[in-house]
């Protein structure tokens, strides 16, 4: 009788046969120190994100820094002084674009900030070099450019579809090119954990307003990705809601348009595999009327069945 | 007896008998959108400043504009939604000079912002122009400069000296060349309202230090106004304590420069017309507690008599 019971444990313990999905340890832990798209100088895009188990950060993107550690010590993710955290736990900074919501609290803390790596493709670290760490609008705090060069930071370069890896972090990161209102480049990253993988994606438009194919690229690069069940999710933007007129995207997405492309990436990998993939959604435009608008409208439009998150400042997403 | 009685009142209820200086009524009305001098994006140098009895804003200085206005609207100091109170009582800028810590909130609540004025003198406004509005790190909402232009933002370039007036206000202004680690300069801007002034001066460093006279020509055109008793308040930066070496000024003050310069003005004006001036300390850098300290230096010695004010963001002073 106890081993009758015991087998019937197994059975409906079983996550095949109970058709429960397989519960993955996180690979990965993330801190949006800004989720917004705008307006707000306390809370532009940027996410933190270390491998599971670890405290050594990257930072993808850098619109909010400081303000956005301090939440996060108020909601208890981090300990300590805000300063100091900047200092020891943010390994460096990939930089998807050069717009100054995305880079400004970059800037902002940098007189307090420790020696770390700047990463950027040559488009945008040439605007950070020219127009930011110039010697004239903000000191030169790395180690090319303009000016007298303080070299606290060193300006890495990337080469798109080439993988580097970030000492200390167990991270590799692969950018690659997107188009924000063609001809302008932005970047999305590839963030490899020991082979399990997180998408970022800095400020996008759709392939067909931007006459571009960087999106089915992109789509192509991670649909065997995807279909392996080793891709924790993905971040992208909708930074408007879809009455938001066509020829005023200024290289962004609505709920409608993130659909379509969501579409493009299941004609890769099957729709199935979409279902309860993590999609975390970024860079909504303030007012925040607006914002809650095109969060309604992507839960209403939702016939893949993603798992559509919504990031908040400083509280903690494992994936 | 009864008028024995009030033969007394008058004499105990007399100003000048009872040495109580004459309280005046308010000119001005300032909101302080942004108090720190670096680190925190939530909280940069920016304040609003309208006439006594008026709601109609200019800001000097625009480090932290949203984050800001949100602050006064929590301390009940505006009513509405801070989008609105952006568009509607803000006159325009008085940009000091280009560093990214004076004007980030401009160019972040540019985009949900109103036809305004920009106001700087030609080495600020060129930097703006050439390296935020530029159509590269951020669209040209201006009406002058490169790529694109909005026109949203009328560019008016400021001469040294000479008074403008802003239509709708009732305030009038004049810049001075400040020295901000030389040869880059910054501003002061002379606020004046129907004879009653404020004065608010950019970053500085002591003209000992910078090799200048910028300070001392401003205490002579201020003097005649201290002595005149309408100067009602100054506005002025001390970025570290004392103990910050001498080489790493970086074209700010200390309390003990702050005094020094204090000391040539009074010798200017005579030290008793010094005596409870409003003098609001702006700028301080975190981290906190050397702010702190340094609010600690100003007050232990203060033998002019100075009214130390140390401002706080969203909370409203009248002067």
């Amino acid at each position: 009788m106890k081993h009758l019971a015991f087998c019937f444990f197994l059975l409906i313990a079983h996550p095949l046969l109970s058709q429960k999905p397989v519960r993955q340890e996180p690979a990965f832990k993330v801190v949006p120190l800004g989720v917004l798209g705008g307006i707000d100088e306390s809370n532009l895009s940027a996410y933190l994100v270390a491998a599971a188990g670890t405290n050594e950060y990257i930072g993808l993107d850098a619109g909010t820094i400081y303000a956005g550690i301090e939440k996060a010590i108020r909601n208890k993710v981090f300990n300590g002084a805000a300063s100091d955290i900047i200092k020891k736990q943010i390994s460096g900074y990939f930089i998807s674009h050069a717009h100054l919501d995305h880079v400004a609290g970059l800037i902002m803390t940098s007189p307090n900030d420790s020696t770390k790596t700047i990463y950027a493709l040559p488009s945008s670290m040439k605007l950070m070099q020219d127009h930011y760490f110039n010697g004239y609008t903000w000191a030169n705090f790395g180690d090319a450019g303009k000016g007298y060069l303080i070299k606290q930071y060193h300006y890495q370069t990337l080469a798109a579809g080439e993988e580097i890896a970030v000492t200390q972090t167990g991270l590799k990161v692969t950018p690659y090119v997107l188009s924000h209102v063609h001809p302008f480049e932005s970047t999305a990253f590839l963030v490899n954990n020991q082979g399990s993988y997180l998408l970022y994606l800095g400020d996008t438009g759709p392939d067909e307003v931007e006459q571009s194919n960087r999106l089915k690229q992109l789509w192509e690069r991670v649909a065997p990705l995807i279909r392996a069940g080793t891709l924790r999710g993905i971040f992208i933007e909708v930074s408007y809601p879809n009455n938001q007129p066509h020829k005023k995207l200024f290289g962004h997405l609505t709920p409608a348009w993130l659909m379509k492309e969501m579409n493009v990436l299941a004609g890769l990998t099957g729709s199935k595999a979409l279902k309860g993939l993590n999609v975390v959604i970024t860079h909504g435009k303030p007012p925040m009327h607006k914002i809650a608008e095109l969060q309604r409208e992507l839960k209403a439009n939702n016939p893949l069945g993603l798992n559509l998150i919504f990031p908040e400042q400083g509280k903690q997403i494992k994936l």
